[in-house]
């Protein structure tokens, strides 16, 4: 082990002396990954000059981060998302071409098994919240539709809560639905409108959170995904442009080209013909997948 | 919220949207340390470019790093010091002037009230291992003796554990002492040679090690804390070069400055001289102290 002496530590060689002790054996995707960790984790810590003190309240941070952590909550997960770190990986993981639509963050409330329903169902099932017509096209980057997409959506009532986490209170599969493109490639479906809600700030993710002045919030959004054979599956929301938090969603999902007109429909003709009551929301959104790679 | 919108996420801007969120109420230096990490973090992710997959993989193992973490193990430390981020901070914070002598890492084997000893006492209270004479001066940046000076020296016995991790095995107390100097600076003490030991490896943090094809283990060395009036304290080892660890040490500890000759004395005459019945070791080594800033 000797013979990978690299020098002594010094405060300027610091991360060279660490890099030189993987060995030669080493995984190369393994030495890759820590040798670039360690580099970055030595220039911040340069750039900071912690004291004693701020380097262990760091490590009782980190610490009770992985305490939060269980089978049922991923504090480790919030920290990646309200750094922004899980919506970096999924852009680098996501690169599109020009002209396909965007992704975003999957998120913990998508479930394998949403019924699939017939264009133009109602996945609002317990008639709670503001009706909300959504519905658009999905695309080829030619701009040719695609036959036979499966589309996979899911969204909060208008209390901001999925499903999930209302068990007993919301009916089983509210506000879920899995729906197919015929040949023109068009899908509609009525939903509900959503609403914003917090991620769980209970614990020292959310306490990190506050003490940096920021709030909990996701804008409200509907979650989508587009699969079709031949193309890269597409995971994605829509952002209502109107709500409070859209420039300032916690986890940082939010894109420029995601974002899509909640319309108010008050026109007593246009409600007559979609046949409501009274007026209701109407979405209309594009997707355009990119061809498999 | 929504005026501190900097622009949408993307993969360019991503650090500067998510310092961007940062409140003009947070605490200065909470908000300085959190852009810095942000920034470095964000460069690494970039770098490494990490799969959905990979990502998973370190959210798991930081998970599983708290978890193993409680009030008697600190995983969370081990991970610090085996990436060289303990001894960056030590580094930092304990910068000191040309000709004073370099510090290392505290450890976590101190104990506060280890009982103070007349100069030339031994320290081996159980008689095992190789006698050990330590010896040398405390000195200023002149080259002044310091008188008053209080050393606090602890070690591992001859199998590379210290009295608090054998209790019932090891007398209490064993290896360890407090010594004042007198009016020539110098310190004298009896001990055994110590041995390399290895930091716990049986948690994440020892199998990211092996992984790495890295030991777990610290080259021999004898700790001290020396301190007086006026000037800084001084936490510091001292080393066997002859260590088989000396150029691995596990967790960085070693410098340059701190490597002192663990002489083998086999002389008829010097044995007899200082009262041994065989061969013995001897360590001379000076400490100097910068003056308090």
């Amino acid at each position: 082990m000797t013979t990978r002496n690299q020098g002594y530590f010094t405060e300027e060689n610091s991360a060279e002396v660490v890099t030189g002790q993987i060995g030669p054996d080493t995984d190369p995707r393994l030495a890759e990954v820590m040798a670039a960790i360690v580099k970055h984790m030595h220039a911040a810590v340069k750039e900071i000059e912690p004291t004693q003190e701020e380097w262990l309240t760091a490590i009782k941070f980190l610490t009770e981060t992985g305490h939060k952590s269980d089978d049922w909550r991923q504090e480790y997960i919030l920290l990646s998302d309200i750094l922004g770190v899980s919506m970096l990986v999924d852009a680098i993981n996501n690169r599109k071409p020009s002209g396909a639509s965007e992704s975003t963050v999957l998120g913990p409330f998508h479930i394998p098994d949403a019924p699939e329903l017939p264009m133009g169902a109602n996945i609002c099932l317990d008639g709670k919240g503001a009706p909300m017509l959504i519905k658009g096209r999905i695309l080829n980057t030619k701009g040719e539709p695609i036959s036979g997409a499966k589309i996979d959506v899911w969204q909060t009532n208008d209390d901001g809560f999925y499903d999930v986490q209302q068990k007993g209170i919301q009916p089983d599969f509210n506000l879920r639905g899995v729906f197919r493109t015929g040949s023109d490639g068009t899908y509609t479906f009525w939903g509900a409108k959503p609403r914003f809600y917090p991620i769980p700030d209970d614990g020292p993710v959310g306490k990190l959170l506050g003490n940096m002045g920021r709030h909990p919030f996701r804008p409200a959004h509907l979650h989508y995904i587009v699969s079709a054979d031949g193309y890269e599956e597409l995971v994605t929301h829509i952002f209502d442009p109107d709500d409070e938090y859209i420039g300032s969603d916690a986890v940082f999902g939010v894109k420029e080209s995601l974002l899509a007109k909640f319309e108010l429909i008050e026109d007593a003709e246009q409600i007559k013909a979609a046949n409501q009551t009274g007026p209701y929301y109407e979405v209309v959104h594009d997707f355009v997948l990119a061809p498999e790679s």
